[in-house]
């Protein structure tokens, strides 16, 4: 295998697998081929192509082969490298408009370097010595990485070893000399059919009853015993319709599938964490904090999102109107409080243990709340300023090719001098950003992704030091002597 | 014909139409049998057999024929009718779960029944004659009337007669002894290939040079010179996958097409407003004013939504868990809002000089307000809810059918005793109504139809009496003397 | 004593009075003549000023002596009674900008009315006469009820039987042939030292080990063992101050003070609850269901700040500016929220046993959830629009009477033609209703008064039918057959 | 005069001055000795104290003297200046619980340093030099500069020279060879009395008619022609109260005043704008750039209020009840939502070509949009949680001193261990911080500091590139070609 160092060698690197994916029922022979899923592949692809344009902004120095790697499969060695992917994120949801897929990976091997190397420091185990290898494996390759960490997790009141059915947490099932079997599934595993290599990790606070769910280890996608169902989005399917008129995105699209263990083997070099049930935790935890503060990429999407309310603004002859301005005010305005709370978090990063940074936990938390929220007000105005045809427009073929299509032409068209053609692409965009298939990506994922709304709500809750905070009143009240 | 008396009268009533249908590039011979179709049609139906479940609900006596009608073709005779007919349309949102489309013709004819009066009345004109001549009819076969009011409007910042292409407001372009011939396009017209009849009215403010655009009139939807353009809804196709799994709501669904009238004919006999421009506001205010308070059907959607939310939290087994809890609470404190205003209007209605009874226009508008808005925000607690599955989720095809059929139901199952595959099903109806078909209805419909957001702003500015409310200030302040 | 009719008749009923009243550390020997109590009495005199001015609105016929009496002291007789009290409601906040506290009683014996009957039913007692017996009495002289709830609590998180001192719940501590004796104290009692008697009732439900705490009973004002401690307001000062320039609002001002009970007496013929602990939450739900929804008076009072920012708006010269016009909108819909979720209860109010009107329970309490949000966001936006000076203007005294006062004049100048004088005036009852006194009648009190915020969520939660949706959702998605 | 080191040098500093104040008619011989006046001297003095004790984080080096200066008087180097101003200012709130007074001259002359160094580059003129040089002497002694912007503007609709009364903007009346005379007023002045110098500037874009307007110079605060009428605050004279019980913060509070200038003369050297009209909005943009971000001081008010709320709820026994929980949260979610934004504009500042830093423009108005509306949705919530006695609670002479004092000890007991005294105080801190003195600190002048709300809306639509988000979306939607 060579490096991998732009578009087209990526597409060559992941031509001709035998991964076993499943989609509508039908198994894919070459998921490059397929109109549903090359979308996806097409994002991905971007993380390498925005690295040959923008060398300093996608790019790194690798630390243990001394040569160029994407930014991706950097190890963050200041806050300013925080910062630096943030910037990537946002760029690239700009150039995409949906997910880009492979900050997932990145966040988890940052956090796994500073968690192996603790782990070690306690137990005399030898998994960072394991993971610096793999790293520089990847590095060598320039790989993509994946992380599978969200179980299925059945009854969400049990923890693993209560539940009825085991294996709804990954968990192994058999150990030999030279490694471990896992078994299980993980759910909505974004881009891990456009990955080379993916990370399995717990997905919670483990107790001790749950030493067979604490399994840290990198394995190939194309593994033996791993099947994936590929995960429908709203209006997936117009891609496969001629002409593809209704995509709205004309290029881009993300992917989530669900990835079933059947037995699946990880040799010992390639395990991280094997029965430390007590490590779970910090594990999740550092991986959070990393991953919810790179939800800084949807104010890339946001940006394309508040572009598109603009352009049908124009077109519709009201871009001056004092509460269409408002609107878009306000629209940045959410936008960039998602960006400034990441960017805040990252710039105001500690060095761990094992030497490399790790970004604000209380503000990434804080972050990934607004990411919660003000996607969906987002999406809100951008459908008010889009006007009704976001959701009763004909179809692409009716506009396009049909009968009617002269005077569907005649009929949609909004200012002088804009073809009705740009006016209902622009309101397709919108649709598939608010409706449709990326806004799968822009809305349910920026809900869910590294964690639900509620769990940051916790963390919120232990990050803050709320006895200091009543100090502060007590003192001040009379309550307490202030003595300085 | 005979008068319709249930679903399936109705149904043999637009079976065998010689309607001109257009739908991704095809003409439908017989929308009754078209997958993606067939379900608006069952909405529709539903009002139909409501009123046979719930005569007193649903039905009331027509004061033209004494015979028992639908309540959808009933004059508003009090407060007590305003506010039954929000009672049948929050039902019927319970039943289907989605636009059940006939209210805009409900509210187009309780508005007319006024100001055809009134121009009577200043011009001695006899349009009220004609309207109650027509409304007989109808009542006679207890047939759906929809109302063709919005305009596909070209460059917003110009008036009708202003537009470079001056058909993209209706207007009349030929007069004869008999009657007029009509020209121009409606867009998202709901449930209109559902109707019998449609009522054409001007969409805003005329001005004395926008008299060819002042006509209102009534039309048989299979008149010669019409044709629809079936509008496309987010997900719609899954309707025609095999086995319709992943559909969601598995009954219902919603109908928006773009009217194309090319030289239409209207009789003499049929016209309520000709050239009367100044009259043209005061219709579209009114039936704003009845419209906009009948978006409290969305309440009744709204509960399903609640319902589908709060099954699935039981379904994962956290039903019980404080902020599952509050959530469901801020939906339905949302969704009650939408509900109570709307009803406030109802119950605060007043008498026209006509004698027939029209809501509160402020209190209209700030339901309006609420619907625009709240709808959203209930559509994100229930995506909350349901977990990123909402937006992974494998199809249906796979889940059912395929080879990983048994692994899928393995693990995707949450909470012992229920089983998987009732959990995909909720999990559907959630994508569904937050991104999928019905979420047109849901969200985007709750945003546009009767108006979008800022037309309420302005209609509240101007029902709202400020210099009072200054006045009572004023007197607190002792800036005015304060006598009583 | 004779009945009362107007204003003075009532300042005469309450004049030499023998209450113990503190405020400051003083003993107030007639609190008439005191500048920090007259506006609330002033407030509470407007309820009987309104009805001589509106009888239709502010006053009714008693059932039991046949007269006119104030609406205050009806009991409500159908759903139009129950509107029209916040009709009233909604009057007397727009007449004097705060808290005229005669709500509470009137509530309370609405009320009491159908608990009594029930209490009676089923334990063969006699309350029911007792109370329309007092009621008859208060019906021929027109007084003024008080209604007392809200114990002092103690540690929040126990029962009254279980707290460390068992008075900090109203309690009876001795018992005689003739009646009971009861200790305790009420918290932020509404209007008190205005009334001529007071109602005490329990503040929540209660256990069996509680029948101490089970009494309800009335008790006049100035009745032995009864001190009034006066409770402090924001600058409610300034109205002792020389000229009393920056009061804000000239005339009124609420009233809250604390009550200790030091062994009061309560006679058998006024006890209306006497140990039966099992009806104390049905008397303190019914009572919340009324009064929550009495809160619709603060849409009176929003009527007068929206008035005070649209003056001061106008005074700047910017009334016209989009933004400015935007807040107003803005305003208007939060209060108009309060004022059509309330009477939306009202008008759907139903029969309860004893034949007396009680108000929907669910919007009653989504009403009050608005209450204690948009009246924040109100007072926000006033001060938006009011401009730093609202937090920043020199003293009346400076402005009117010193050395600078030629110079203020020039210097706080806004538009032409508009007096300085009038502009500092209007600023200062923007900060009266924000930040100075009657902020806490329309802030504080919105928010606490009637129950804090998550006392009605929990009450949405037990009122909203989950399972009924649930049932919706199951049958649209196929998880049940849907029959109908 | 000495370098001022520390309080007690800086109250040196001040006393026996000869400044002109009224307050509430009054002319103040000594403000130190006033104890409305006093807190805020206090609080001003805690930026001397804290250098003391943390001279990191208050102190920075002069670049002129070479010697150590307090913090506020530092001219950014760097990014990491400015995001150390944010880290101080968030200190000084929370050790204040007010407005400390000192960011305004701070902001000030960070933006006439690099304004005064392109009028030269441009111009020819010394202003630069000028301005170095006066910096240079602050600097010497360490003193404390307040900035003088906001005119008292008269019609808000009217340029400085379309007024009717060319005052009410401050302007120059008299040029002579030494230097100019100005007339004037600048309304709510912050910290004035308690500056050395102040340095006045024009408040908004000046048009080549306005040029008299266009004057930046600096001024001792005791030069002859200054009056200074002191602003009243909230519940100001509870410090003039025997006992001062009832104060709520004990030591410290914000100082607002208007500042008339009557002729006042600044000489030459002391100037460093006069008649660049074209300069004024580069000032007014620049000032509020660094201002608006100045405004994370409220995030270290806010951390006061939080932690008041904490213990109130800890002293009502509710902390761990879950709906008390998440409302702190909130609080804190929302609060350090002000502190990410205002360090993230901070940290991607940028060098100016005077050589100073000046923080990101976009991201401090989307700050300071977040200071304007989270401050009132925390007091809000910090309300909820102190329960009705917020608004309710006896005075402090009854409660600690007067004939009920027992009873009401008894009687206001929260939780067994806490003492109902410091119970009391907490409530009054929250009262004083949402409805009192402080309030005016933490909300009016968080709405309004640094420019009301419109004025960050119309610059966030100004730096935002909507042309740029236009192309991303056009491209993504196939309108325009994508090559990259």
């Amino acid at each position: 295998m060579n490096k991998i160092t732009d578009k087209n060698s990526y597409l060559d690197s992941i031509k001709n697998r035998n991964l076993k994916i499943y989609l509508m029922g039908e198994l894919i022979k070459e998921p490059l081929d397929h109109p549903i899923i090359r979308p996806s592949i097409e994002a991905m692809a971007e993380t390498y192509e925005l690295a040959v344009r923008e060398p300093e902004l996608a790019s790194a120095t690798s630390p243990y082969t001394g040569d160029k790697i994407n930014r991706f499969l950097h190890i963050a060695e200041s806050n300013q490298d925080l910062f630096l992917q943030n910037k990537m994120q946002r760029k690239l949801g700009q150039l995409t408009g949906t997910c880009f897929q492979r900050c997932v990976g990145m966040d988890a091997f940052n956090a796994l370097h500073s968690v192996t190397f603790e782990i070690d420091e306690k137990n005399n185990t030898s998994y960072h010595k394991n993971f610096i290898n793999f790293l520089t494996e990847m590095h060598k390759y320039n790989l993509v990485i994946g992380g599978a960490m969200t179980d299925v997790k059945g009854d969400r009141s049990k923890l693993p070893h209560e539940q009825e059915d085991e294996d709804v947490y990954l968990r192994i099932v058999k150990r030999t000399e030279d490694g471990v079997y896992v078994k299980g599934a993980k759910a909505h595993q974004t881009g891990c059919i456009n990955s080379h290599w993916m990370v399995v990790m717990p997905t919670l606070r483990l107790s001790d009853k749950d030493k067979d769910y604490a399994i840290v280890g990198a394995i190939p996608v194309d593994a033996e015993g791993i099947t994936y169902i590929y995960g429908r989005q709203s209006c997936d399917t117009r891609s496969m319709e001629p002409g593809e008129y209704d995509v709205g995105n004309k290029y881009f699209a993300g992917q989530e599938a669900m990835v079933i263990f059947d037995n699946v083997f990880i040799p010992n070099k390639y395990i991280f964490m094997n029965g430390e049930y007590d490590f779970a935790s910090m594990l999740v935890e550092r991986f959070t904090t990393y991953h919810r503060r790179s939800y800084v990429c949807k104010s890339g999407v946001g940006d394309v999102l508040i572009g598109a309310a603009a352009t049908i603004a124009e077109y519709n002859g009201v871009e001056e109107v004092s509460h269409i301005r408002d609107k878009l005010v306000e629209m940045n305005k959410l936008n960039e409080t998602i960006y400034a709370t990441g960017i805040a978090s990252s710039l105001q990063g500690s060095n761990t243990k094992s030497g490399n940074y790790i970004n604000d936990d209380l503000l990434a938390n804080v972050c990934k709340q607004h990411v919660t929220k003000e996607t969906y007000e987002i999406g809100r105005i951008a459908q008010d300023l889009a006007g009704g045809l976001v959701g009763s427009m004909p179809s692409g073929i009716d506009f396009n090719e049909g009968t009617m299509s002269e005077d569907l032409k005649k009929y949609l068209k909004g200012k002088k001098d804009i073809n009705s053609e740009d006016r209902v692409k622009i309101l397709r965009l919108i649709e598939n950003m608010t409706l449709g298939r990326n806004a799968v990506a822009y809305l349910t994922e920026s809900l869910h992704g590294a964690g639900s709304p509620q769990t940051q709500r916790v963390q919120i809750r232990r990050k803050v030091d709320i006895e200091e905070k009543k100090e502060f009143a007590k003192k001040l009240s009379g309550i307490t002597e202030r003595k300085e």
